[in-house]
């Protein structure tokens, strides 16, 4: 199958290293429109051809194009995308939000060629040179509105999906996006938010950072995401993302009582409770193996 | 030189494991108040012998004991640890605060046999079972207000370190606390309330942890850490942890804030700003390499 993927970044170009195995894509057509990141990929052999957009949804045999470009991008490509396609090929993007995408196309006429998914992976880098083979295996990936979309696209689909050994889901668009809101991108908030406090704090106390070790590694590892791609699923995700940040702050406050107040009971209390967070975490890992 | 360590748990056995490399520990005697716990090791052979606290510290010739237990602990055990050890002994802890535990020995007749410090390495797991070969390598360690510490203690504990592989940097007491407060101790805080608010919202939406990726798990794991090690950590730092845990509220309700009135070009400017941490983390990454 000849396939476009349009972000030649760490999602689309991992993308593209993966499916070529098993001989699922033919031939790999590569979009970006960022002239640095072309030349990346084009070292990197990622795409067999780079090609502008309209030439490369020009191709005369049908396919599937991969949108994999941040979430307001893809909310404006996508209607473009579909309009230019022909009738037997696929359409699917990457986005980490659901409900603003695919109200974009929602009275679009050819609205069933496209599958809404969003495979659960990624790494904090960005770019061509961040892709790398293997980055789906094992993780989850999430079909929404199966119901909106035509046999033969969710066929694609799936074969795509098994081919990079991805577990899937099904869900509708608008639990989609408040599952992610406290699964995916509070975590983001919180490494965002906590990274800022301690540089904040290093400006005073220079050596501060002589003793970072993997404790805080791991809490900012988010941190150093690309504020292009989350800047937007902010956006989109803004009215759960509200109700998560308030619940998480308000959990924050709770436990600065009990720190200001000495409690110190509680606070064991409340570790313990958290600590719950160790065996739902292990039932995940043992089902999300490939 | 016979060593002796107090708590087998995973700092503990970790230490043993690598202890025995280039012939340091000539013989490692254990000592653990957990049944289980003194069960596991000796399954494990991470000691030579294990003996109750009398005496392990009975030995006939000089070495090196380390107290490998939570902070409370330390603090009651330390100074009868000095009582009991003959005059050539070196002492260390492996406490993750300083400024309570040197305090408790601050007036020790023996206080120059004893030095502080803190090797900021661990996982997320703890008791013997979790204890592995080349936990410290490559990481810091912090010696405390050196200068009340006997040449011949330094020494041995400088020797421990090498053939731990460490890097060794040298603060107060006071300052240590501050530093850890912001570099690890919030850390931990943060990712226990995240895992805290994640769970609550998961009682009401049964699926969430379906879509759980690489993200959440990154910034949850230290939720996962021991309270019975965490919860005295917390009360040791209780007046710089007020302070930290109460700026990054701040910083939480300002991107609130920014996130409710749908300020998007300044969540762009913070999201860039926090990605600092990116640098500081990569030049922390080249130093901290064996």
């Amino acid at each position: 199958m000849k396939i476009t993927v349009i972000g030649l970044g760490l999602i689309g170009g991992s993308l593209a290293i993966d499916l070529r195995e098993k001989d699922f894509a033919t031939e790999i057509i590569g979009v970006d429109c960022n002239e640095e990141h072309r030349r990346q990929a084009r070292n990197r052999g990622l795409a067999d051809r780079i090609e502008t957009l309209e030439k490369a949804l020009r191709q005369p045999d049908p396919g599937l194009v991969i949108l994999a470009i941040p979430v307001d991008a893809i909310v404006s490509l996508l209607p473009k995308v579909l309009d230019l396609v022909g009738p037997e090929v696929t359409v699917t993007d990457m986005g980490s939000t659901k409900a603003a995408i695919t109200a974009s196309v929602e009275k679009h006429p050819k609205r069933a060629q496209y599958v809404a998914s969003h495979p659960m992976a990624g790494t904090e880098n960005s770019g061509p040179a961040a892709a790398i083979a293997g980055l789906f295996r094992g993780r989850t990936t999430v079909i929404c509105d199966a119901e909106k979309s035509a046999a033969f696209a969710l066929r694609t689909i799936d074969r795509m999906y098994e081919v990079l050994r991805m577990r899937k889901i099904y869900m509708n668009s608008a639990d989609h996006d408040l599952h992610t809101a406290y699964i995916s991108h509070v975590s983001h908030i919180t490494s965002f938010v906590l990274a800022d406090t301690v540089l904040d704090i290093a400006k005073d106390v220079k050596t501060i950072f002589d003793l970072a070790g993997g404790g805080f590694e791991s809490t900012v590892r988010l941190a150093k995401s690309s504020p292009e791609m989350w800047q937007p699923i902010f956006k989109h995700n803004q009215q759960h993302l509200v109700t998560a940040v308030r619940a998480y702050i308000e959990k924050m406050q709770g436990f600065l009582a009990k720190l200001e107040g000495g409690e110190w009971n509680e606070i064991r209390d409340f570790l313990t409770e958290a600590n719950e967070i160790k065996r739902v975490l292990a039932k995940i890992g043992g089902r999300g193996a490939p």
